[in-house]
């Protein structure tokens, strides 16, 4: 049995705290957060703790907190030679204070405090100093994930932008889908099926594959229609630039 | 039993002769194509026509062709005041030629001729001038799908151009993710399950509830990281226009 400890209460150490709660191979020993009340639902008030004095020393601490804390919080760390690995998808192995061995452990998902996820689904990026720490992590990882990649922090930065593209982005994308529906009294429920098939789509063709419309196409009819249809500048700028993307994204092949 | 003939051969008209293949509702009379081949594996050859002179009256002419085709399409038909309704989301129901009656069949799908769809779940967007041909529409409609919307043509060029954006731009969306994984050594594979929880969010949560990401919490440190990891101009553009479009979408809330 590994004994770890979750330094954070966001979305990330929520979702961490009851995904630890669902397997026997963790002991999840004690969560330290200044926000006690937004895990007291997940957890025996005993494990909580609001001071660094109360931490004890386990085989893994997890640091699930925003990006510009991970420095300091590690700092303030009142261990030294003790395993520490952030949660951050953009920030280097090296933000972690040197006193503690290093780690990284970044499930790459989209997490909502609202929204129940799979942990099992979830790709979980690891990466560590010492090859011992690396057992760990992979052991952690896999105890609550069916996939775990070892990723160095070069190449966590880049998926950390890939995935700003395939889902932030994409998301922003939604929401313009469901405004302009909003606009003209349509139900965005009825492009709901669309956004489901348009995912599913590139788990059996490559994205080039599935690449339809009037952009690939270069169907410059409708192309103006719908220039021409929208009215909300932004809209229209990002119309032009995603069809120019895709038009010349054709033309490379 | 609806007697329906299709006139076309490509993505949508494969498609739709598999639907009504498997309803027992509808009878699908004729295929007119010019290239009978593409058709061929999908229904009995005597069913297949290229001559227009062939074909014989029904109670519904679909014409799944371009979008351009259209007009010149229905003008060449050989008869009069039949039912004729094309499966376009961008042209106008009077794109069909006024010898016979109009109406519109649009399948909101991104179709793929080497992925199989699942009707039953397609909205289909019908409308029809007269009451009587609208009722056909319906039926025909719901014998292959669960959701039939009645749609004019302007709410339905609105809802065409939000297709755009949510599965033809998201697409777009993917290959790019997919082209900074393969710049670096990544499988596009790790960010699969992320795609497929984007898309499921929104079943449950609006876009903008289910927005993350630096642009929405404002983070410009990792917004600059991200712009000066990317090299490509192109990926630079698009990453700046959609990080302040969601930017400014924050502030009108």
């Amino acid at each position: 049995m590994i004994r770890v400890s979750i330094i954070g209460s966001g979305n990330v150490a929520q979702h961490l705290i009851q995904a630890f709660s669902k397997t026997a191979d963790i002991e999840l020993v004690q969560v330290f957060t200044r926000k006690a009340a937004s895990v007291s639902h997940l957890l025996p008030i005993d494990k909580i703790h609001t001071n660094y004095n109360e931490l004890i020393a386990v085989d893994l601490f997890i640091i699930a907190v925003t990006d510009d804390a991970i420095a300091e919080v590690s700092a303030a760390f009142p261990f030294n030679n003790q395993f520490v690995a952030h949660t951050s998808g953009s920030v280097s192995i090296e933000a972690i204070d040197s006193k503690n061995r290093k780690g990284v452990f970044y499930p790459l998902q989209t997490f909502s405090k609202s929204k129940e996820v799979d942990f099992k689904t979830i790709p979980i990026c690891i990466e560590a100093q010492k090859g011992k720490d690396f057992q760990i992590l992979e052991t952690v990882a896999k105890s609550i994930s069916n996939t775990v990649y070892k990723i160095n922090s070069e190449q966590r930065k880049a998926l950390h932008v890939a995935a700003v593209f395939v889902s932030n982005f994409v998301n922003h994308l939604y929401q313009i889908g469901n405004d302009i529906c909003n606009e003209n009294d349509l139900s965005f429920d009825i492009l709901k099926p669309l956004i489901q098939e348009t995912a599913n789509k590139i788990l059996t063709l490559s994205p080039n594959e599935a690449q339809t419309g009037p952009a690939k196409r270069n169907d410059t009819q409708t192309i103006n229609a719908h220039l021409s249809f929208l009215t909300d500048d932004n809209q229209k700028e990002i119309y032009k630039m995603l069809t120019k993307s895709i038009i010349d994204n054709g033309k490379k092949l």
